[in-house]
């Protein structure tokens, strides 16, 4: 393995790399999936989508499931592992992975993805999985009838806090800012809800516990800095995402926040390699807009091999 | 009808329409699509379609049939007619149908899509549906084992190209280049085929008939400028589309091929109008480019609507 060339290795299997999969296929390009640490990506945390075109409602580990299948039949090669490192200085490329093995390839796709944000206070890491969680979906079932704070304002808030609604009424909304940023129909759904509270233009500064879970939290006004405890058993922090693009060489140009700038839809700075997803989208980060960029990526990753070859 | 504004006004019903109507519905905007010439795009004129990802192989009709119930199911309403003017002066804009109605918009989407070009030289017109055609998928059934040409040397000439082959064995490729522009993919399938001549570096120049059907073309050398007849029994032209954008008033920029010009991904040179999918995309030009592009143009429409309620 090590000494065969791959046309087109792609770090990532959520919707923006299986489809840059199935796209490079059809292409005669024989690709390569790393899955990675998360295979599917984030809509494998999830329970039902309901905005993938085609498909009113779908559970969304069964539409990566489909996706990873469609892959798979027109010939894309799957590798479980996780990328350490990606060598750019060399041609082709070199991808290594925890397992030591390192991969050659012609053309890059980079779709890792992001992963849920912490809020980096105390208390986040000792209660980590004894109490503090980043998805309501995997853990909601154990907060039946018990008090659970979520942290955040956005979308995955909202959907935090509705999926959490199926198993208790003693939820608490902590929010940074002085309105909820998420989607229209997503708040609309929270704000009508009148077992659903909302604390605006709080902080979690601290998650308390006694040694063996969470008990509390302690919340921050960010105007008058004054501080309080809410008793919690829970606390979901859905504060956004992080691009998973700490591992990347220099010359991979990000920005502020760790996104891959793109130009030309998809070219990284470093020519041959090609970003698609939520690694450099933070404005749209839908299944369906990451499925498009991963596409692009396929047909521009070929057009690229297509002109080394001449 | 006429007085109620409609806060997103979608012009075209294909998968950047359909999406961005899905999204648009789901954001509690109430959008109406006025569906066009081709209600469900060029999609329709299809039959499989093994790129969509999750699905493995689904007809093109039928895909495009789940996308609009799926549109439906969340609140779309939908008006069958074409568009024949937007007025950009006047806010709300309006948009005037071809059966004289206007409506009134905050915003609009505009996803109209392409049509297939046209050759315009002699006997075109004349022979249009007695043996001219666009479209291979519609039309092949009429030439079981007849002589036929299919114009072009792109994606869509090899699809033409593949599908008439189930009908005949008696297939010529006139393409204008020295090779073919389709995908790797495309192009193998075509080139493997004994059967499937390609003439390089040739133009039709001029379609021939009885006056009751097309007996053959004339073709030119591209270099040495010199013609030839070639007998046959249909001409599928399969040169490519050109952007349904014709009837948009001047302030809406497009490039010299009609093809909107965009800025931050989906916003036109008008403010509060949108575009997404082969409007403004002549690279990709997939269904699944255009519904990430529709879900963009909508979730860009929802930030401009709810920038004006502030």
């Amino acid at each position: 393995m090590k000494d065969s060339i791959i046309p087109v290795l792609i770090i990532g299997s959520g919707p923006a790399g299986l489809t840059a999969a199935i796209y490079a296929a059809r292409s005669a390009l024989t690709p390569t999936v790393i899955e990675g640490k998360k295979p599917g990506g984030q809509l494998i945390g999830t329970t039902y989508v309901e905005n993938w075109p085609g498909q009113k409602r779908i559970l969304g580990p069964a539409l990566m499931q489909e996706m990873r299948e469609h892959a798979e039949s027109v010939g894309t090669e799957f590798i479980a592992g996780n990328v350490t490192k990606v060598d750019d200085t060399q041609k082709p490329f070199a991808v290594t992975l925890d397992t030591g093995t390192t991969f050659h390839a012609h053309a890059i796709i980079l779709a890792m993805g992001a992963e849920p944000k912490r809020l980096n206070c105390p208390g986040e890491d000792k209660y980590w999985g004894k109490g503090v969680s980043t998805c309501a979906v995997c853990d909601g079932t154990f907060y039946k009838d018990k008090k659970v704070i979520v942290v955040g304002g956005g979308d995955s808030a909202m959907e935090a806090a509705s999926f959490l609604r199926s198993y208790t009424d003693k939820i608490t909304i902590v929010h940074i800012l002085e309105k909820l940023t998420a989607c229209q129909a997503m708040q609309e759904r929270i704000l009508k809800d009148p077992t659903i509270k909302v604390i605006y233009a709080h902080t979690v500064s601290a998650i308390e516990g006694n040694n063996e879970k969470v008990t509390g939290v302690v919340i921050t006004d960010q105007k008058t800095k004054a501080s309080q405890k809410i008793e919690t058993d829970g606390a979901f922090i859905t504060i956004g995402l992080k691009p998973n693009t700490d591992f990347l060489p220099a010359p991979l140009e990000r920005d502020q926040w760790g996104y891959l700038k793109v130009h030309d839809q998809t070219k990284t700075s470093v020519e041959g390699i090609f970003a698609a997803g939520d690694v450099q989208d933070f404005r749209y980060r839908q299944a369906i807009t990451s499925a498009g960029s991963g596409c692009m990526a396929a047909l521009d990753a070929e057009r690229y091999l297509s002109a080394l070859r001449k």
